[in-house]
């Protein structure tokens, strides 16, 4: 597996006289790939039925004359203006019953079978024409998914998708009734067609009611990615792609993953920062030019788990965007520094979006790698400096990482469904949880629940899943190394009931969670030896051994080789807890400088700074945006 | 009268094979009360008109025989699904003219006629079958009326029911017109089908329209219970209740109240302290498990007032609940201490909720007193502690309070239609005033404000009620204590139109308020001799003899035995005045520790300690969570 | 030009019998205006047709006879409920795609032909009634354009009339497509019927699509007035006036001023502190009673733009109004300051909202000149002892400013458009400039983007203006004065792409903007000197001489006559700046005690004091809300 470099280009944006000196720029950058016609359906099919496919042939005999690879779009996040005449009823609903309108993109529900027959017959149409051609060395299916909040729709259609979904799930209203105990506030339904979407109710839903709506709405992405999937797989033997977006936790990404050959995710450092991030103002001010130092990090790891093994930064930020709540340039370096760190974490390729900044429309104010004027734009010499390091150094493998962390989509959709505490969030235990693992030098796996084998790893978190797959819980049981459940661990039964007997509901642990807790910010749960439970806290009961107690005496940690933890802990709780359970487990950790981070491929061992000041790595300096490797003992 | 406790129960929840060990264990806790079936519509009626009683027979037989004494609920807070296929249109509709849905509860307006029908079928079926048993000890009507923002429908039910009313009250749109000042903007109607609701107008509408509206829609809740309390009537002679909830001050529940035998609310202390006590992080954090030290007494002498005298807690809060923002749970000895606290104020049931944690649906985080394991929960055994103290004392009266305050739920309203300052609110004044009185140990009576004999009281304060009836009036001449007027007080004509003469338009006070302003919370107005005016501020002019100033020169307190205070004291300026008022009215008051607060009966004076700390009362120490008593001499 | 005083009067809203009385303490108060009818039609056309004007013709004989000059107000901002019936869509519709209801005012949407045409048939019955008698001396059409949000409607009407607007300024799909780079995300349309209004679209709509809107919306306010102010001019020769709501920014006002006589606005201190000036608690504070020491006069110097030369204050604060979110009283002395600080920069005629304060309806809560009970309010003394001023002083000319201060309805849309940050504003900027030019005792003049010369004036400022005219370009090339354009300076064209070349696209300066960063308001770039540029940051490059850098060496200020602010200073930087440009510009500044503010006439120097502690002016002191003036040399 080769490292490579790649950017975003829409010829149909350019005057075509324009596109073979553009070609040749991105060669000279070392640009190895090149994503084009994503957004191009009312350029592809101007009127319904009327195909126009002459100026994507020229665009791609230019770039790939050019010694480019292509990826291709299909068009499907941006139906034009005349599908919505042929599909009125095509558009999503949102939560308040207002359907959303033309004039941006992903205006669309996925649930909706008209649409979803007018995008097989345009992968399709694409998939004939440029299936079987060489250049075309890979296919990206719609564009982010989810992205804008589309994933769940109170429409006509997804109403009756719903409706269907449940029939099949439940076979009778009265299995439905008992699974979610409708007898609790008369609920209880006679017949499938009853049943409405959970939005707008008087007070909230029913928890189980509200969790099935969830999971219905991720099988429709995954629906929909398949049907294209199908049809492309007729006609090419290319990956296919999907680009997904960071903290976008409304469908499963594992579940579509396992339709496509390669994950692919859309990294902007600088405006997750500001947009989705959940950080205080003072974090933000030091890492302003830097982004988040473990937030791309995680989506990395997140991306290699959903594309098992396969994954590339589809679009990579290469200065200030246009769409963040505030929008900074980054620092000198932080480009390269982002595309090595992508690259360390087993990256295949990053491609900047992108080529040239538009002039025009929603995007004007995002910067790519040429200016409107056409100039170089800053990020670009970065690039050009990347792909001759990439030259000298191409292996793109990852290094087994001796920790793990299971990420589960359906826990957060549980989580949000009740939360139990106003400001939790599933993402946000979890991503403490990595950040602590990172700050102290871990290189790290993520892995989905349904997990069966973990015997390569030393220690595994599982923080939050609130349901245990049966595989999960025998290679729990047979792996060797440490594992860590909690909290909230295998609370719930697939349709959101309290387990019996009570939670974890596992032998795996010889204790109970007799009683739960939710706390505001302002209280803390002290803990001996320091740090302190926050936001959440169980009581725990039975055999298990207690390994650290709060300082009322009460259970943190109980259990053996496999342990519960019975709370979310601050960070600093988190640094006691990772630095025990490391060494316990004979894990090396690093006490890293403010501001860098590690991460181990195969070969190199690479440190980043992503602090405002230089920093030592052992023996060297690292200047802020810098980056250094070396060679793996 | 006597004191007992009890709990709520849900027999349509458990398998039947489990009833009998349920009352066997309520019993052997010491429960002298069951309430059941106030959710059980879809299983009373599972079709329409297809009627199944035969298991409530079962339960009514197996709790009876255990020698509970059953409370029945009407179950017309939960409308099973087909009551929407019977009338599509009586769903409340939202502010936003949103049609609220079925999945949760409380899903009607109560201007739809044909649910009210409804209502008065299955109130009367019950009653047929059920008003003549022994064992059916009382009656619940409905439940929680309000709740979840029920009483304000903008529905076309509504529209229609509140023209109709308007057309009751003025007769003429002419003298709708001259009463509201519609000349104003050119509001005027030529029809009361011209009318509709002020909602969605385009800046605020005429305050004399939001507020018939307001009593108008409390008219409606007064109206469904009354429909469902004559229907009960015909059939039973047991007494007929309402479990109103904690601070919904949408409609007047003394009117509710009339038509009923006893009052009771549902108290959830530590709810409560996170979602609807006004308070500071810090004061939550000092109450997180405690809840706040007046709120409930506050309510338990509104609901003595409402029940005239009769009054329980009908749900009593055990452990954590789910629908708080946070949900911590109880200090050890608090759900004993809540319960006492109730008694002490008179009350003669406290009924916990629930009896078992349901595992499934909306409260499934929900304590109860039993676990969804079965296994007894904490407050059990606080529970049969209490119910072990009460057989040694079962009086349940209370003495007179020496002080009063009056509270008027159409003031609220009022002062919610013209607030004059965004962050001013009727409840928080009045709860202001009760807080003071309570700081120095007093036992208060509330008092409707159509109270016509004060006699019985040393103080009486009366702050921001808008409008003065004529019985109150005259009971203030009458009386020979001290009276506190203000601010705000007697502002309006009952059409919302400002006095002529000006406020306070009564003789009673020699002064008029010339002037109004209101005031951001940065700003205060200092008080010669400590303490401040802060929001609101009223100048005086006129005859009365000055008794305070501000350090500006104006009087802030002005007359003699009648006084009238120009505006909102801050929580110093309260205790200043409030030890004034005593001093000079020879009532005695307490300098209490930190935490603690005081309840005499008529036969012992209670102690409760509310603070996180220790504290000591005359000689006596008293825990966090404890709870003291002594005969009065 | 002569100074006088008014006030507004309904005489609709008391007995005929009063009004005799009213109009001479009007006159005794000193009082030579009266403007009367702005909101009665519905006792003017009670229904469809039945016309009633006797009462009006009474109400001038008797106003008139009193020696009173009459302002008559077209009603049409307030629409009789019979009106929804012969037009029931004629309602805005807001963004959510809520119709607006009757009840209130401002219910219409400016893109109704159906209510157009009732506005110009009841202008022109008045036109015909009253045109003609001296007793009119002025005529206010409609009231408050765009107050409530009034501005944008989402109506039907809305959407067909933008889409008229959209084909005469394209002329066809295809140019209207490539103007707004429709090609991007597919957006493109084929036909102007396609094209929905750019509200409830999944992700934000191009932004050349909502500014095309915000244009059209402006345009549909400038034509709602055109027509009533044509049907007048068929029958009167005295002055027509609209009086502006402060900080109303969704419509041109200087367009709308082009069709009028007399621009007018409605100035209410204390509310406008509270409601919008975006300042922080302590400034509230500081001018609670008197409010911000410059939007009164920024308003004052905007108005005399859009009057050319004559402009009023119609409705001025007398004591605390109903409709901020606090409502205190002023200072003594205030509302007399507030007067005279209208009258020194040019005002002709200053109008008390309201005569006698209204004890009804939605603005009980306004104070008037008179109260409720008839008697006199506070604010009537200081208005007759500036009544005698006046006539010792009775011109109210102004003196040429010595700086100018460009501002621009469309840049206010154009940022509102793309912020780019999600606190940044165009107003606030402008307004920053505005506040450090008065903070030096400077008189200001406000100038439209389109004025043609600017040879009047040492310096010009030209803050965010996001698209030149070429007339001003010309103007600045002409002018010998120093000139300051930027930040955000011509970036776009007129269909809001990025200039090419990139911006300023001017040779005025040498130099070109080649990046833009946004900033958090934690963040700041510290300028060498002292002071820092907040929130919007460029990056220039080119051969302009840098004239002040940053702390990282990168420029702030560069040209040389012509100088370009590469981002948006700090008070600090703006205060160090504006010393800077003074003192080459040879124009006087003065170091002013907190406070106070400066204003010259054409013959006088006026002092105002808006601080809470009496100051200095060279030798003389004044109070809190004192006013000082001397003859200029």
């Amino acid at each position: 597996m080769t490292r490579a470099l790649g950017t975003c280009y829409y010829p149909e944006h350019w005057p075509e006289d324009r596109w073979a000196d553009d070609a040749a720029r991105m060669r000279a950058a070392g640009l190895a790939w090149v994503r084009i016609g994503e957004f191009a359906w009312s350029r592809l099919e101007p009127e319904p039925g009327r195909l126009e496919f002459d100026w994507l042939d020229r665009a791609v005999d230019v770039l790939g004359s050019a010694g480019l690879k292509i990826v291709m779009g299909t068009p499907t996040a941006t139906p034009p203006r005349w599908m919505l005449d042929k599909h009125p009823d095509m558009l999503a609903t949102d939560a308040d019953g207002r359907p959303r309108r033309f004039g941006s993109r992903r205006h669309y529900c996925f649930s909706h079978e008209g649409y979803l027959s007018e995008c097989r017959r345009i992968a399709g149409l694409l998939g004939q024409r440029y299936g079987a051609d060489d250049r075309i060395a890979a296919w990206q299916i719609d564009n982010e998914y989810g992205c804008h909040d589309t994933t769940l729709s109170y429409s006509d259609a997804a109403r009756a998708g719903f409706r269907d979904w449940l029939a099949n799930r439940y076979q009778s209203p009265d299995a439905l009734n008992r699974a979610w105990g409708n007898v609790f506030w008369s609920m209880e339904y006679n017949d499938f067609g009853e049943i409405d979407l959970p939005n707008l109710t008087v007070t909230e839903a029913n928890p189980a009611h509200v969790l099935a709506f969830r999971r219905y709405a991720s099988d429709q992405v995954v629906r929909f990615n398949t049907v294209q999937a199908a049809e492309l797989r007729k006609w090419t033997e290319a990956p296919l792609i999907h680009n997904y977006m960071g903290r976008v936790l409304e469908f499963d990404h594992y579940a579509v993953g396992a339709d496509l050959d390669i994950a692919s995710w859309d990294s902007y450092p600088l405006g997750f920062l500001m947009d989705r991030v959940d950080c205080d103002a003072a974090t933000r001010a030091r890492y302003l030019r830097q982004g988040h130092p473990d937030f791309q990090a995680f989506h990395h790891d997140l991306y290699r788990a959903v594309g098992r093994g396969r994954w590339w930064v589809m679009e990579q930020q290469p200065g200030p965007v246009n769409w963040a709540p505030w929008n900074p340039a980054p620092l000198p370096g932080m480009v390269r520094l982002w595309t090595w760190e992508a690259f360390a974490h087993g990256a295949e390729v990053v491609s900047y979006f992108r080529w040239r900044q538009a002039p025009f429309a929603q995007e004007q104010m995002h910067t790519g790698l040429l200016r409107t004027d056409n100039a170089d734009a800053p990020a670009l010499e970065e690039v050009a400096r990347v792909a001759s390091e990439i030259e000298a150094m191409p292996d793109a493998g990852t290094g087994r990482a001796p920790v793990a962390l299971v990420f589960d989509y359906a826990s957060q959709w549980a989580w949000e469904t009740q939360p139990q505490g106003t400001d939790f969030d599933y993402f946000n235990l979890v991503f403490s949880a990595y950040r602590a693992l990172r700050r102290q030098g871990l290189s790290i796996d993520i892995l989905p629940p349904g997990t069966s084998d973990l015997s390569a790893y030393a220690l595994v978190l599982v923080p939050g899943l609130m349901t245990l797959p049966n595989n999960l819980e025998a290679a729990i049981r047979a792996s060797g190394g440490r594992v860590v459940l909690g909290p909230r661990f295998n609370t719930r039964t697939p349709d959101f009931r309290i387990t019996d007997p009570l939670p974890p509901a596992t032998d795996l642990i010889g204790s109970r969670v007799t009683l739960t807790e939710s706390l505001p910010p302002e209280t803390r749960i002290e803990v001996q030896g320091g740090g302190a439970l926050i936001r959440w806290r169980e009581h725990l009961a039975g055999a298990a051994r207690t390994a650290l107690e709060a300082s009322d005496g009460k259970p943190v940690l109980a259990g053996d080789r496999v342990q519960y933890l019975a709370g979310w802990p601050d960070d600093r709780l988190w640094d006691r807890l990772v630095a025990d359970w490391l060494d316990a487990a004979g894990v090396d950790r690093l006490d890293l400088d403010a501001g860098l981070r590690v991460r181990d491929t195969g070969t190199h061992r690479f440190v980043f700074n992503y602090g405002d000041k230089p920093a030592f790595f052992e023996d060297t300096g690292i200047g802020p945006g810098g980056v250094h490797w070396r060679p793996l003992a």
